[in-house]
């Protein structure tokens, strides 16, 4: 297989990248200095060898504890939990949130065989219970049928625990409109709505 | 700049990928096996080491000349003239074309300050001079303005050769819908109009 061929292959098992795509890229780095090439080559290489999960929250870093973990300004006491160490930046990016996180690793999902076990909710409870400093817990697991249910167990599993336990909002997107959002998002509008001040 | 920040980075120069799409992209590849990753490093580090344009027709590959100018079961009396490298595995998928190419590795784009000295129409004419085999020449360029200029500027530049000089068919494309065709295409089309066989 040519070299070529070869790289379009590799492009086109990238998430949204279909076989027409990852031709185009192919070319295009076929057009590129062969230094900015190697950077990429090099920026790739470089994320699957120095990149590791967090120990103690499972965010992925180049160092264990992570930034975030080792950040001495940060609110100790709540804990955002969420499904991907991916989520992280887009709650990082709105730089409202200064406490820490928990990353669960997926959702559960009996039907892929995605059981409690599989996800570091176990991790989630030792940190509590060793740690004695957390007093909130926010879940902030996906919007989605599986999110919905990963949140409310790990609710279950914290029945017993004295830490404040909160689900991030859910309702219409800022910015979005009424007439186009779907009815679910609609109907939790409605149901979560809060007493506005005047 | 963390690894992550610096693969997103580089992902995100490439054509038509976002910021979102290379973060999405980084943590899709954080996910995947070391081997895997090191498979699309090597892929990317291969293709910028081992493919070189073709000196006699300009097209990218591993060998020079190229698979298809060193295929002797290709009929050398016809030249498909294209712009880019890229063009040619469009053409091949067909299967329909048994000739060889040209590549002059752009189109006239005086805005743009592409010459005719920057594309390869004098190593064309070379190799009509040299070869003497080639008997048609079809010119391929896209159906862009630019194309058709580059086109019309080629057909002028070989009027006092022998060779005859064809165009791509211009018109609706197969599986296209008349009512939402533009009328560039439409008028095309119609002008381009054959008798139909009883």
């Amino acid at each position: 297989m040519s070299a070529i061929d070869d790289l379009s292959g590799e492009l086109a098992k990238l998430p949204g990248i279909g076989h027409k795509t990852a031709t185009r890229l192919t070319y295009f780095l076929l057009k590129q200095s062969p230094e900015a090439v190697n950077r990429l080559a090099a920026a790739i290489k470089a994320v699957s060898e120095r990149v590791r999960p967090c120990s103690t929250c499972g965010n992925l870093s180049e160092s264990d504890p992570c930034s975030i973990c080792r950040d001495p300004t940060r609110d100790p006491e709540t804990l955002c939990v969420v499904e991907e160490a991916s989520d992280i930046p887009a709650i990082e990016r709105t730089g409202e949130y200064r406490g820490l996180y928990h990353v669960l690793g997926g959702h559960l999902s009996p039907l892929d065989g995605v059981g409690p076990e599989d996800l570091r909710i176990a991790a989630l409870c030792m940190r509590l219970a060793n740690g004695g400093e957390v007093r909130e817990i926010i879940l902030a697991t996906n919007p989605s049928m599986e999110g919905e249910v990963t949140a409310t167990f790990v609710r279950r599993e914290l029945e017993n625990s004295a830490v404040r336990v909160t689900r991030i909002a859910l309702g219409l997107p800022v910015g979005g409109d009424l007439e186009y959002a779907d009815g679910l998002t609609i109907a939790q509008a409605l149901a979560a709505r809060r007493e506005m001040p005047t």
